[in-house]
């Protein structure tokens, strides 16, 4: 038996399926997610979570720690108010409403440990339970300030893609654009691109879903501070030399992009996606320049304008 | 004298011994740790301990701060108690318990620098004691909020592994496969594999422990979105080629996995490893496909089946 | 059609644009931060905020948070003064603008959770909003407390660099030399300097800025212990073999240094940058050497005097 | 002129110079520190106190902390004292001494905001210093929470460095051998040893400093999970050989090893460096095995016998 050659099946380094579900389906959403669901797999874990807790948006996580802190000061005072009401010290209302009130806000300030002190526990149930109050918020606290600081400190790549992908004219034949740049005042070093293509074929009568990696005219700049626009030109060896506009779209091309760079503020390296289907592109246009000469000889990037295209007739006609 | 070529020993690659010492024992135990223990160490040390809060389950973190909370407030409250327990102001009970839990209240009320104020300290000794309470319990305080967001933030790779690993038809060969997964909702990318195999062998009437990388079909994907099944095809090159149900058995066989990718929600990268015994081995089958289509076109991977395989015959019988 | 060779322009690969704005224009300033500026993205945004506050120097950053700290205690104030400010519990003055400092003071009692408790809330209104103060106070306190850590914990490469460059002799030929330390305590394992020269050109009777990477005598070392002199011999490979002064001078010359290193207090890899110009520059210089036999067998090496250097006549005259 | 070929000085890529100061004088301490000290610049840096504060030893941490709260809350006290004692509501006290006590324990009560409140702040002057005070609490608070997290956190490579190092017999010639182990309860992953020499040669009547790095068996291995002993060959490409007992001693050799490793706890790459001197070799040796079976199958490494050795006649005799 010879020696054998492994057929490296391109979809298996993707990491997604070569099955086609279907037609209309995004693999990757704008957002760089994957559009893969996992079932059976517990979702209550720790981990889970914890990056639930990190990744949802700013006004939901402070929606979801009021909640909790009203909740807790709500479950605690039902203990104080049916254990024993009248051992919380100081109170100077008599109907039940207003009892329940007090022994709330008694309940609040212990769990934040302000503890005024005109409402004080007496008697060894309201004591303990006090003791207890004061050490889950303190916990709580603790954890409040873990999650604040990893929402914070959690590097993320600022990436600004261009919202559409162009084909446009490049030394003499075409090639498939995309123009980035970075979004946040830290600076992203060494910033590597990667472009990957999905399509569908149909083998042997049945669709199949292919990938490919684009070749890049350069796949690392130094650094990411004016706009940077990654370039695939389309020449004889790229799988989709000679591609018509009907064939991008009857193939249901996806392009995803993978962006890695070192963010300078947290001193990590940090990854960003996004992906452009048929109705993400453009034929025949190239994207207009954003870099205009600022105050003091400074230059300056519109990145509100990283969208903008201009027609350019292409060298060879794709339709 | 020639230029000399190092035969290096493969035993010591792996970091494990080549010497055999009980032929049941197992090298690296299924949650990736090594059967190995240490002494001659201190144990109290601070990086230690710090270890073992990190990674104990969280039941077992909770009940140890509690416990610490509880003990201090305790040892605090004899210092009340004994010291001068007449100058601890504010006092509602005369008999010498109820003293006592008035004082471990009021102990708990400065540890927790919750200070309601009732119970409040007078005189050059109790006011002392209680400054420094207050400051331990900051101290502690900080400790356990640093404790908290170390166990939260730390880097895990939640790789789900296959109970068992197969000896599955591939390619008209056949091939080793295990299959895994990302169980944790932060993306993994770029996993990379590594496949060691532990077996022992008899030379010179001695058993002595060999070790052997086994080269993959593919040693690295692009994300783990899907699940991933690695595949050591038993070529004429593996050193399994030609084996026998009755050779693993028998040559005690240890396939350690290990896995390393850059995980997304703490940028960082992070690894795993497991390792699959004799007994955690099928031979004739293959994975079942643990892909179906989701809602609104998506795809779901049900990674609760992930230890599921069907028979499958092998091209050439093996026992 | 052939095989085509995609002809790399050099200014893609530096991230910096080709255009000439101004002749006077630095690319990258002094410290290492590009000249561009960005318009068109917000900047309210959580992670540019999180970057302001992370980078600002300390008395700007502790003024920011007394200011917030003060304004919030303000805030919180009108409430209670506006609201039910006879409810505030304690207050031992009477004419309104006492009566308002006494519930200014409350107010920040209740923010930073100290709660005194002399004043303290009653009834529904002003309860509520002491509960609600004391939580923002929490919440406010846990993100200053990332913010702290966030500040202190930050790696930064600590690389001084001499404040001019050379051109000196080196073995026979002449050299462009930089100086570089480390000012930090901690010590920078395998540093690794990159050099890029950036010019002006007239091309067609246009100017065009170019960019070529300079090669250096050596690109890392293992310890950044002493002073480092990075040299980049000027051979007639080198594109500015033959220049003389007002050919630097002209062609506006910018180099820019880029240092990468590990950094062992935070184990983490940092970056450090910074850039020379024509009036930054010395000819036919040499640095002086700054380290001397220290106490006890040791060796001194006296940072101050980095930028020292003793004239040194060149090989060739460039001028 | 021809293609210049650069001749890189050996010295330069070890970042110390090659300068002999005094022939005792030691290159790399013990710890892995460089002998070298850096005058002229400012030491009272943000980074080098943190750098500081987050390497001393804990008893001296814990020191400086106790000590400054002490110092803080005395200064708030002389405030309130010499401002305006008479408005610090509810003093129990008439003398001044007691008084002043009274004071400082109200100042330290403001400080740790537990804030009981018997002791209350009245009045315009009182109750801004109290404000600040505890404003002044809570921030060096958050530095102490960032401190420790910072100190528990830091990612340390425990490696445990033989005492001495050896000249043993191995495979039919000599080898320098040392021995390292893992003290630490996390895994340490993909250890690499780098190996270099220092040592002193008379060069033109001048004693100069010659370094060379040492060729290894094996530069990596994948676990460190027993000992590992580095090991280099002294074959006719070592710069040692044939060097005699003599030559060792009068040549004042030292050995730097360099060790980086993944630990796994905090998922970061570490590094650890010691260094041997003549005096701390043993010539004609062999490291004890430490490795011996432990309960239930499991194999136990001894590490405090990491130092043992074993005398072994060398092959080739070198005295």
């Amino acid at each position: 038996m010879s020696r054998r050659i492994f057929k490296q099946d391109e979809f298996r380094e993707t990491g997604f399926g070569n099955r086609v579900i279907e037609i209309n389906q995004r693999l990757m959403n704008k957002d760089g997610y994957s559009n893969v669901k996992r079932s059976g797999i517990p979702f209550y874990s720790v981990s889970n979570i914890y990056h639930r807790l990190i990744t949802m948006p700013w006004w939901k996580f402070l929606l979801v720690i009021l909640c909790s802190y009203t909740f807790v000061s709500f479950l605690f005072a039902m203990l104080y108010y049916f254990g024993d009401v009248n051992n919380v010290n100081g109170m100077v209302y008599s109907n039940s409403f207003e009892k329940f009130m007090e022994v709330f806000f008694f309940s609040s300030q212990s769990l934040t440990t302000v503890g005024y002190g005109r409402l004080n526990p007496v008697g060894l149930f309201n004591s303990t339970v006090a003791a207890i109050e004061s050490f889950v918020g303190l916990l709580s606290f603790a954890m409040g300030t873990g999650l604040l600081y990893g929402r914070f400190s959690r590097p993320v790549a600022n990436v600004l893609y261009s919202e559409i992908a162009l084909i446009a004219p490049y030394q003499g034949i075409t090639a498939f654009m995309i123009r980035v740049a970075n979004k946040s005042k830290s600076e992203l070093i060494d910033p590597e691109a990667n472009l990957l293509l999905a399509y569908v074929l149909m083998v042997d009568g049945k669709k199949e879903r292919k990938f490919a990696n684009l070749k890049l005219e350069l796949t690392k700049v130094t650094l990411l501070t004016l706009s940077w626009t990654i370039v695939h030109p389309i020449d004889e060896e790229s799988p989709i030399y000679g591609w018509t506009n009907e064939d991008f779209r009857k193939n249901d091309v996806e392009f995803m992009i993978l962006i890695r760079a070192y963010e300078e503020t947290f001193a990590q390296t940090v990854h960003s996606r996004s992906s452009y289907r048929f109705n993400e592109m453009v034929i025949g246009a190239k994207f207009a320049s954003i870099v205009k000469p600022g105050e003091k000889g400074s230059v300056t990037v519109e990145l509100n304008r990283i969208h903008e295209y201009e027609e350019a007739p292409l060298f060879e006609s794709i339709n």
